[in-house]
Formats: structure tokens, sequence, C-alpha cells
């Protein structure tokens, strides 16, 4: 699949997605959008993933391209009219169109009606599909080792974790695939489920469905969220491990982080009790380990300082652990 | 309040709602309608509740009524389109009408045109509220002691258990209020969120919501839902825990119950493996014990051995317990 993907004016720093796509997607991305940028290429900004001319409309997009990929969400998660000549241009050029945003594009009058009229899909991944169910519960007889990241916290590494974990279990020829259950990782991947945005009675049962749909590989990393002690998202985060049954779990952290982000009068318990609480409320339903540990150690400074904090971080959840963007990520493959 | 109630062919024993209305809602029952019992009395079918005539439709109400209830559900959760003529006589009288069906009446273009012409609302319990957020975190820092239900299993008796708390609690003069946060519960107090049926980022939010906005009383009742341990519902269970952040638990069985009902794969463990899980995750946030058990004794015969059942049952969670139905609810207070 070749595609392009729209960053204006936030390329690369604040196109969280944008990068996420170029870092970890398979598809070939033809050109990034951004008229602040126009002339560059990808590399000059980011030297570690795929390169692209970064070009200033869809009327330069050099090739043929199957999706245009919104990559960036303003405050708010409207959409910028500024935005529409190349939305506009790209349904023209028989190219479908996917966001991330809270504005639905299949809802604008506009852009539905001439999708209509070039045949064209727009895919608003927030949007869940109509037809969830409540989950079975049979997630745990799959032949396929499933392994899940578990946070902390929110932002602790869960999303980079697994795509890491993917890339690395591919790089040593074993067949694997992720499952997504956020915005970045199902445009990332291309199809997916956002599942934060489900009824919540649903929230597992899409998490069951899309391990399902991927059952044929060896090895599924499922992308977790929150965190099984975060005020507002804990719920989500016990879904997707009910849903998902795993055989293993990478428990993510940041180093330093001591408190919730943005729910700073709640401190972080040690990362142990995690251990504790996530395998304990998984053993009633499919027994699971934390396997191995993955520490973000992105405001440790210098590389020593960093070896130093992952050992002092596996000694405390009794596992090996890594950073996986720092270092790598065999500590955690050696150990499924 | 006046109400009143459809139940169509399925008063009392089909009619979970009606009957839960009837039994401990706060609003005055003008009648029943169920036009194959029509001519009896509620009494006649159930001793224990508030008493009213059963009707045939809406035309033989006697009085004045501000809303009618859809007190049952078809299979399906659609609308009976033998329920019309009663629906539109009552939006023709000036009266709200209440449903907890699949169906929207809301979206149902006659009766949204009939309700806009006469100026009465169609309130669809299961359509959450649109301005729905994430939780802020701050049940925990209310003065009223939130005393929230959890359980082993769905239909272990939490919302049997809420209410008769609620009830007993105003017999002793103490100044309580329920949190529904299901179907009927939400009926029952006429206000309330649906809780399963919002967006799984928002569930905690909305628990949240109902329970700062009845926080001017001393004691909430807070009506939990499904279980910690259950393959489809433990998202739904954990954000009403973190949610409401409740000062006590209350641990709902039902006697003899070993497998999750609809999921017989799967066993119950231990009750006090309960007690472990629901504290350790709550404590993180908001420190609480289970402070007390109720049992659902409806399938043991005799009192007796219900007596022994319940006693057996407060040993294995190292707590008071009672069956609240079929005795009362006042070692559970007591504990409070």
């Amino acid at each position: 699949m070749r595609i392009a993907i729209l960053a204006h004016e936030k390329f690369p720093h604040d196109a969280k997605t944008a990068v996420g796509v170029l870092r970890y997607g398979d598809q070939d991305v033809a050109a990034v959008l951004d008229r602040e940028h126009a002339g560059s290429r990808v590399a000059d900004h980011l030297p570690d993933v795929q390169d692209a001319p970064v070009v200033a409309g869809i009327e330069d997009v050099p090739d043929e391209i199957d999706r245009l990929i919104i990559g960036i969400a303003p405050i708010g998660g409207g959409l910028d009219d500024s935005w529409r000549p190349d939305i506009n241009g790209a349904i023209e050029r028989g190219t479908d169109v996917v966001a991330g945003l809270h504005y639905f594009l299949s809802e604008d009058e506009e852009l539905s009606r001439l999708a209509d009229e070039y045949g064209v899909e727009l895919w608003d991944v927030r949007k869940p599909p109509a037809d969830l169910g409540v989950a079975d519960g049979t997630a745990r007889d799959l032949d396929a080792e499933i392994v899940l990241t578990v946070g902390t916290d929110c932002s602790t590494g869960k999303m980079t974790t697994t795509w890491s974990l993917l890339e690395a279990a591919r790089e040593r020829g074993w067949d694997a695939a992720a499952v997504p259950t956020g915005q970045t990782g199902v445009m990332v991947e291309g199809s997916g489920i956002v599942v934060d945005r489900t009824i919540s009675d649903f929230t597992a049962g899409a998490v069951e469905r899309m391990v399902e749909e991927r059952a044929d590989h060896d090895y599924l990393f499922v992308e977790g969220q929150g965190s099984i002690t975060h005020p507002a998202y804990s719920g989500v985060t016990l879904s997707i491990l009910h849903g998902s049954m795993p055989d293993a779990l990478v428990l993510c952290h940041e180093a330093g982080r001591e408190q919730i982000r943005k729910y700073e009068s709640f401190p972080i318990p040690h990362p142990a009790e995690y251990v504790d609480l996530y395998e304990s409320l998984a053993a009633p339903l499919h027994e699971t380990d934390v396997v191995a540990g993955s520490l973000n150690t992105r405001f440790v400074e210098d590389d020593a300082e960093a070896r130093e904090a992952v050992a002092d971080y596996g000694a405390a959840i009794d596992a090996p652990a890594t950073d996986p963007v720092r270092f790598d990520a065999d500590e955690v493959l050696d150990a499924l």
C-alpha cells in the first residue's frame, strides 16, 4: 500500500501519528505534506525512519497513492479548513482518506458527497464498527503466543514497545503481527479498532475480535492502553487484559515518573505492585506472568545512567528489562 | 412524581424493570398497563410492593401522570408495535416517556414528531448524555460515605442489595441516596446514566459525575455492575470502582454459584480472592475495605439452610454477611 501523510506545519515534532507511521508502518510513504517544510526530505528531520519527500500539497505527491492519512490532530480534534484542498484533491484522485479526528470526515457534508462521487472511502478510525458485541472469553484458546504491553501509567511507552518488539521479532524471522488498540497504532497497521472509543460493554469484545482476526500468526503483540491504577482509563486497561487473554506481559514504565500524569495527586505505586495486580487480575481467566520490563529512559541523559536505571527496574520487578528504543528489544524477546 | 408503567403480557414475572420501580422507586405509580391482567391489582400479584390498579391501556390510567415508563424489554430490545397506541396516547396527554430499549424512541420518526408537537420528552436511558468526559479522580474528596456493591459475577444481587441498603438506611433516619448505573436502577431513581453504554474512556467519568451530583447526602449507595473477573464486563466494573472511589465495599455473591454465568468454562474463584482483588485495585487511588457480604440465597430452599450459607459466606470473606432480601440489611448497615 502506498500512502501520503498530511502533517502541515507540525512535522516532525508535533506529528506523533505521522512519525509513528513512518517509523513502524508497513506502508510505502510517497510523500509527507507540510507546506512549511516543502522541499526538504523526511531524512533531513528524522534520520532513522523511512525517507520520503516533504511537499506543499496533494498536487505535488509524485506517485499514485492508495491512502491519504491525516497525521496530525489540532487541539480539540477539529478539521482545519486549510486542509480541505488537500483532502478534496486526494478524493478527486481516487484516494481513500484516513483520519483520527474527533470531527468525523464521513459526517462532513462536502467530503462525504465528494467521496460518494469518486467512490472512495473516508475512514474515521475513532468511529468504532457498528457491529461490535460482548467478548466470548475465547482468546485464551488460540495457538498464537499473545504478548500484551501493560503500564504503570499512560505515556510510558506501550505503543513504542509493542512495535519495537514486532520489528525485532520479524528481524529474527518470527511470524509476528501487532494488535493495535489506539489511534496511531491503527493508522500504523492500516486496520484495527480504537478501543477507548467503543461502548464499554463491548471493549473487551473489540480486542478479542482483533486478536482472533490475527490468530494465524505465531506471535501477537497487543498494544496496551492506560494503566490498571489510572483514575480515568483503568477500565479500558482491564478490558484489553481480559479481551486478549495474553500468555505474557511486558510492563512499561518511565524512569523517574512518580505521579500519574495529569493526575499528580495520585502517586504511582512501586512497579512490583503492578506485577502483582496485573498477574492476579489475569489469573482467574488465563494465567500469565510479567516476563520482562520496558523502561522509557527518554529523560535520562547519558547511556550509562540509563543502563543503571534499566538494571534497577529489572531488579524491582524481578524480570529482564531494557529500553527498546535506546538499546534493543533482545532481553524481552529472549524472555518469551 | 406520578408515573404509569407499561408491562403488557409480562407482569409481574418477566417485567424486571416494572417490578424494580414498584419495589424501590420513589415515584407514585398510578397504574400498571398489562392488557392480559387488566382489572386486577398489583397487590394480587406482588404483596410486598406499592399497590396500583392494572389497566388495559393508557386511556384507563385514572390520574394525571408525569411519565410513562416502558417496564419490559422484548428479546432483541426492539419496540413492539402493539405498544404504539399507549405511547402515542401518553404523548398526547402531555406525558414524558422513558424507555430502556435498544431501539431509541427519540430516533423514531412518528414518536419524535409527536413528542415535538406536544412538547414532551422521550428519554432513552440507554443513550448516554452527549457531554460526558474523562474522570478527574475527585470522588475521593467528597464528604459523603460512599458504599459500592461489587460482585463475584453478574446477577448476584448488586442492584437488589443497593436498594435494600438504601431503604434500610432511610428507615434508620440516615440521609442516603442511590447512585444507579444500570437501566432498571436509572428508571427506579428517575435519573442517572446507564454506564455500560458509555464510551469506555468516559465510563469512570460518568460514575464520578453521578456521585458528585448526589454528594450532599451523608450516605451514597452506588450500584455496581459485572465483576472484576468477568471476561466481557470487567472493564465496566473497574471503571465504577475507580470512578466512585468508595469508602466501603459490599461483596455480593450467589449461594452455590461456581461458574461465571453464561461463561461456564470460567470457574468463580473463592470469595476471599475477590476481597483481595477489589481492595488491592482500589488502594492505590483510595483505600477501602470489603466491610460486609450480601449473599443471594434465592435457590436455597429453607431458611435454616440459608442462614447457614450466610454464616459460611461471612466466614469465607471474614466480614459480617446477610441476605438482605430474605432476612434484613442490618448486618451491613451496622458494619458501615
